[in-house]
This record gives structure tokens, C-alpha cells and sequence, in this order.
């Protein structure tokens, strides 16, 4: 009987920006619960695992949160290893900390396997750093999937004083940015819109606070939205980013300095 | 020729926090210039580097930021596949922005790696949410080296309005709960100092706002502060976000529903 739920932070997309042990967790997993933004690819890391989504999509009738629960926990009583598997980091926006909960209260053994976060990853692959020396020495993180999620928060920060990201905040991009420049932002700020950061067809759009309502930027499509001056440095950082090294040579170089 | 610089996030420790493409860039390295929070067991993973110790360690003479540059510069120049390894993320607090451009500038062919960020790990692996329903729809995450990097974050949030994750700020700890105390905070508030997320030693602190400048720490331990409402969450999510699966059985049980 040695049952146990791993919370697992899938990372932004691409199965090589998963952790080792997020890796190891899928390998190893009877079960494996996952997310509408999770690409197949990584369910592909759980070969001998039976896998259900458990996402929520537009349009479509979706799975309850206590349906969830129920599903890790009677899986786990059954003595199986299982594996949710959650878009980004399970305690950012994802409601791990639910889940978490649930377990606990029902005695299941669990952990929690952090993740990379796409409100980190978005941006760093676009060429933006959240922080740089003598632009922003913080940021904020917040969801835009309703007025309510995110008014307190952006309501709540002086302008200009940190970089700002947004998940889930494609369809209210621009009711945030009145929002931002009625509150003493500049409508001059840069902004960016990413979409599928890490994978292959990723978007970047980079313009201003002013510019973001009216960006044509495909609204279905999941984004990570990224405000302030740190945003600029995608002009100086930007595609090289994302490159990747030649494949390893198959004799070392003998040069030397 | 084909040098070539990767800036990895090594995240907060635990070598299996790593991502897959990090470990993988290691293995393949020719060169390893690590900061002070990287682990021994990580270098480990690099059997075939070189490694240089390029970190800031207090009371002692440190690297300047323009000598990691031209030491990355030069040996992708002459053909070196180089990890530049930082703790947590490279774009979270870690001057990775700098290096970024540097590289661009003197036109050498680089990458980022997002790692698992120590401000997202470090709280999760102590239990702690830092966005849960109904308590927190968002985060801020700061500098507390020094006062003029997070007094203008500090000041400029609303007193309760987000989970505060603070990096580098334990020796200023004190200063921190004061100053938001003074901003209306309440000095109830619970917060947290994690030292060591993921690693062997982990220790975690768990108290007020008005505790925090107290809470007897040794104050050149590296540690992440934690405030809000969120932190209460850990005495219900707490230890077992840590806890870990039996081995894998030999054979499967074969119980069904």
C-alpha cells in the first residue's frame, strides 16, 4: 500500500524545461492527471501510466475540482503512484494549494514538486529579465482571469515601480491596461504578449500599454502578459535567448589560449 | 567554432530541481562558472568541465560582473560550451539580464534556461501557496540586499494585497516588518524565513510580521522571506509537501476498484 500523489510542475511547455525529478515522478507513475495547457509530448514521459485530463477548456463541460481530488485520492488508496501534473508550477495560479489540502485532510501520503513557472519562463525566453539592475528590482505576479483576481492586486502597486506579469489575462488585456494607465502608468510603458513560450509556434508581441487592447493577438490562445521598462530590453536580449548550441562536436578542439 | 554560453537556472538546490535541458547542458560542458549558492552536487553533474567559483561570498575578495563576462566571452570563443550556473533562475534577481546582453554585444551565440526560482520553491517546499483561492490572487517577489532596492516595491504595495516573497533579505529582516508595519500592515501577519528549500538541513521559521525582526536566525544563512496570508496555509499543507514515495515496489499489486 504504498500509494502516493506527487504535485508536479510540468514547467512552460517544452519537456526539456521539466525537473529531473518531475521526470523521474512521470516515469514511475500508474496515474497521471493533467491540465488542458500540458502538451502531449510530456504525458509521453509516462509510458506505462493511464492518463486523464482533467483541464478545463472553453466551451466545454469540465471536470469539478472535488472530482479532482477524489480521483488522486482513491488512486492513491489503491496503492498507485500518482502524478498531477500541472501547467508552470503547481503553487503558482494553479490551485495546488487546494489539492494540497484535499490530501492532507484524506491522509494521503503527497509532495510537491515545484516547477518553472511560465510567468518567469514567458518572459526570459522573449529576451525580458522580470528583474535588471536599475530597472526593476521586483515583480508581480497575478492572475487576469477576472476583474476581481486582479483588481487588488494592480490596484494595489505604484506605477512603474515593478514589472508586472499577467497569466490567464489574454481576454481582459484591455480592460488591465486602462486599468493600469487610469492608475498613473504610462501609457507609453512597453508591454508584451507571449504566447506558447518554449514551444515551437511561440508568439511574442512587443508594443506599449497603450497598444495592448488593441494587439491582434488571437484571444483563445493562452498568454502570459508582461508589463513595465524591463520589457524594452527584449529589443537587446531578445531571439538569441532562445537559441541552441550545435550539436556537440564528436572530437574536442585542442586550441587554447 | 562552435562556443557557445548557456545561462542555466539551477534552481534552488536539490540536483533534481534542475531541469532536464540544464542537466543536460551541464553533462555536455566544457566550462562551469558557478555563483555561491550552487551546490557541490550539482558541479558533480559536469564531469568533464572545468569549473571556476565566480560567486560574491562575504568578507571576501569577489569577481567583478565585467570579469564573468569576459571569461564566458572568451572561452566561447575559442570553442568552449560554457554553463554559466545560477541559482533559482537566471532573470530572477541574478544579474542575468547583464550577462545576457553582454554576450549579445560581443556577438556570441547563448541561451537561457529558466530554472525553478527559490522564490516559488522555497515557500511551496515549506508548504506555503503563494496564490491560493479566496487568500492571495497574486504575488510580488523583491530584492532585500539593500534598502533602495525594496523600499520602492515595499512602499509601493498595498498593505495585504499580496503574498511578499523577499530574496536576499534576512540580514534586513528587521527593517523589512517595520517598514510594512508602518505602511499599515498588520503586525499579525504571518510570515516565514526558509533557509536551505530542497536541500539536506532545510530549516523553516514560521511567525508574525512582528515576530520576523526577531526570529533568531543566523543572519548569514541565505533564506527567503515570506509574508501574507498565504503563509498560514503551511500548517495545513506543511511537512508533507516534502515527504517522498516508498522505492518503486519490484512487482504491481494488482488490486482494482
Amino acid at each position: 500500500m504504498s500509494g502516493f500523489v506527487s504535485l508536479v510542475g510540468a514547467g512552460p511547455g517544452d519537456p526539456e524545461l521539466l525537473t529531473v525529478r518531475g521526470l523521474r515522478r512521470l516515469r514511475e507513475a500508474d496515474l497521471v492527471l493533467n491540465d488542458a495547457l500540458v502538451d502531449g509530448e510530456l504525458l509521453e514521459l509516462a509510458p506505462k501510466a493511464q492518463r486523464f485530463f482533467v483541464g478545463k477548456r472553453a466551451g466545454r463541460h469540465s471536470i469539478e475540482q472535488a472530482d479532482i481530488h477524489q480521483l488522486m485520492i482513491r488512486a492513491a488508496r489503491r496503492g498507485q503512484r500518482v502524478v498531477r501534473l500541472k501547467a508552470g508550477d503547481p503553487f503558482v495560479l494553479g490551485r495546488g494549494g487546494e489539492e494540497a489540502i484535499a490530501l492532507e485532510e484524506a491522509g494521503v501520503a503527497y509532495e510537491v514538486v515545484p516547477g518553472v513557472s511560465s510567468a518567469l519562463a514567458a518572459p526570459a525566453l522573449a529576451g525580458i529579465p522580470v528583474t535588471h539592475r536599475g530597472i526593476a528590482t521586483g515583480f508581480v505576479v497575478v492572475s487576469g482571469h477576472a476583474e476581481a483576481a486582479y483588481a487588488p492586486i494592480l490596484d494595489g502597486i505604484a506605477p512603474g515601480a515593478m514589472t508586472v506579469v499577467v497569466l490567464m489575462g489574454l481576454a481582459a488585456r484591455a480592460a488591465i491596461a486602462a486599468r493600469l494607465v487610469a492608475r498613473g502608468w504610462s501609457p507609453a510603458t512597453p508591454a508584451a504578449l507571449i504566447h506558447g513560450a518554449s514551444r515551437a509556434g511561440a508568439i511574442t508581441w512587443i508594443g506599449t500599454l497603450e497598444m495592448l487592447g488593441e494587439a491582434a493577438f488571437v484571444t483563445e490562445l493562452p498568454a502570459v502578459i508582461v508589463i513595465g521598462d524591463a520589457v524594452a530590453l527584449a529589443d537587446r536580449i531578445g531571439a538569441a535567448a532562445r537559441s541552441e548550441p550545435a550539436p556537440a562536436p564528436a572530437r574536442r578542439r585542442s586550441t587554447t589560449v
